[in-house]
């Protein structure tokens, strides 16, 4: 069987270095253009890459889709910085390169995407349900993005599911100590020295209780996603968005 | 809106007379029948019953059923002991009722469902898979049925995609170190005063670990479930097996 | 060698019931009186209990153990509602009856005290210390009283051992998501049907953290503390506040 | 204040490259010397080195200890394989520098330290008691020399305390379910990707369980205690084994 031929743009940053690593190391791919800041595009052309793996910045990344999306190179993006008009700009060009395929993600780790998914779908079938991450102390938000965009998920499938609103008969508190509330599901953030990327998503109800736990380690979490992409939009043509729509959930 | 009219066969026994309890908080049901032991399945039709909730012993639950289907009763099934002998006598009974439905459920705590369901999907998504089931110590058997059936849910679904062996360099080990061996996924038991019936299932790739735990405190938490597999039976005619095909998961 | 002779006060209620079956389950303990409301105390002098398990209300405590030291009878004792006052009109009784022992616990589950106890010890070894405690829904007080007492502990310690502030970098937060300040240590409250009374002290330094959780499912946790109490109080003379003071930990 | 006056012998190693840099880091430490293979051991006494961080090999570490003791510098040694003839040849040395103090730890680690201690500690006060090591599947033995010293420290615990043996009523069990019976106490050992070293001890006792769990995520986890080994052996003259001796525990 040929190897998928993949390229790597913004292949000397910290994702990208490692991302050219995971190339390299595929059995059924095959390295041929690993790009920094200032080389050329057409290297993508002339190498023959089917497939771009686009970790740049979002200042650069619509000049790159551009070009990888009119020479039919399918591309996988972890580059953030997704607006409304940048999303229709590369619809339009995917429209006149009806078989190529763009999968931008997120967040490539799929012990991420999985745990927002089964959150998702697990919440309307639980009266409770809370979040709680846990990251290093220099973090500077709180809660982490992907917390808040977990318990916005949870809420909105409660919401659909015409579900009660979480029991909680506190009546005497401290200030905080039930959490921040994101549409109704309290979210719980702990900085502790010693740890790096955490989410623990607790739901409840008569009897039992079912916890989700993502433990995030190193950034190397994100190479089995970025691969898993690299091997499916090549037959996925148009936008893609999250990497949960690449995975057989079935 | 007319409340669903349910009985409930078994009504004396433990797990039985929390049902009734069950059924008498539901909002949307009237429980017209509690029969035990000794008690005439006429009353189910005369009561007008249009759920039954059978929760019997494996002796009488083919007898109960027979009744059930011939009268166009419902049924939500927690007795135990299904034969493909059974299964297939139960289908001949439906055939000649086609607007019956009987849902004969192993597990009905929602949580144990879930766990196995979510465990499946995300097997094959990582290098390692594990199962770790924890309960009281005057359980008999270990590991549990259900870690077990996890397990081989999970190496089903690993063999389906087409996953490489668990890389494990162990090559001092002593006895039992490394757990039980089912279809080549480790499952270990512990065994502890105070606990009740808990499992967890820790998946592990590069960088990254996602673990998915489910503590049962109460057997009430089957009622939902029950319930749950009470307002749905009505629509659904013919056999179901497991009650994870009445949870919506998309 | 002879049993101990105990008597249960309160022996009626939720707590004193489950009292009186685990005294009479111990090999080393004789149940020689169970008193409830109106009940004689001359009871315990007439069936020569050395020991009384004092489990009523803040209205009768002082009244029994008024009675109990004048009689020289130990007594172990889980009724709340202690001030200053009291605890100084029960020192002048205990004065006049010097080998009588009385001890007064606040909480009798030993994983409770051992959490403490733990926490307090390795609070200054750590940067980080935060308290996360998990309860049922219908709990009115976030966070709970352990959880508050947990952290002053910690906190203390802290300071005695002239630790520095916890590291922080949040400059951007919802209100609440990092939790209530207890004397400088984050306290966070969950409440989640299917949980009883739970709680995790979570410490983290360099590369590494330490973990340590208390899970209470049910008030038969107390047995084993009181019993331990109960053998213990009358080789203890004088008050003993805490049953710490009676665990070995060296 | 002046400041302690630290070498560091092995500097070039993957351990002592790191205690070169946390010396460097500390406000109360002067790095005075970094010594590799090779290097004259001179230096220690020309730089004026009070304490010294051996970090180096089996083969080496009886010559630099020899060296260190005769010149009255301190030692906080890291370095394995201590058998009882090295331990009886330092004491001799020991014993004509009177003054000079020799930390030996078998583990550096404030955490794994403490979760033994406390294990052992808490122990008597439990029914049951068990331990789950988890690692990167990259590991020779299972379980860990850790998890093993742990589960022993646990069993003579309670052989001391006269604790009955573990309830255990399983009757019918797959190999290896159970685990490893390490002097009684069960082990399992889990192997997953994504994992470093982590270690659970789970006590159980009626109604409740404590669980005492220790995450190593990085080697960096050994410098606080190495530091605070450097601070205290220079006031603690003669042979002390095991960094628990160092920890104020009261």
């Amino acid at each position: 069987m040929s190897k998928l031929r993949v390229a790597v743009l913004g292949a000397r940053g910290r994702i990208g270095s490692e991302a050219v690593r995971a190339v390299e190391a595929a059995d059924d791919m095959e390295l041929v253009a690993a790009l920094g800041r200032g080389d050329e595009l057409e290297t993508l052309t002339e190498s023959g890459a089917q497939v771009v793996v686009e970790l740049t910045t979002p200042a650069s990344v619509m000049d790159n889709l551009d070009f990888c999306v009119r020479h039919g190179i399918h591309a996988v993006v972890g580059t953030t910085g997704w607006t409304d008009e940048r999303l229709a700009q590369l619809n339009t060009w995917l429209a006149d390169s009806p078989e190529t395929g763009v999968l931008i993600a997120p967040n490539f780790s799929i012990g991420a995407v999985l745990t927002m998914r089964f959150a998702e779908q697990a919440a309307r079938y639980f009266e409770s349900v809370e979040v709680v991450e846990l990251h290093h102390p220099n973090k500077a938000d709180a809660p982490s993005g992907t917390a808040t965009r977990t318990a916005q998920l949870i809420a909105e499938a409660r919401r659909k599911a015409g579900c009660a609103p979480q029991p909680d008969a506190t009546t005497t508190a401290l200030a905080g100590a039930r959490g921040a509330d994101v549409d109704g599901v309290p979210v719980h953030a702990i900085r502790l020295r010693g740890l790096l990327a955490h989410q623990e998503v607790l739901l409840g109800g008569e009897g039992e209780t079912l916890t989700i736990r993502h433990d995030s380690l190193h950034h190397s979490s994100f190479m089995p996603g970025i691969l898993l992409g690299a091997r499916r939009v090549a037959t996925t043509p148009g936008l893609t968005f999250g990497l949960e729509h690449f995975l057989d959930l079935n």
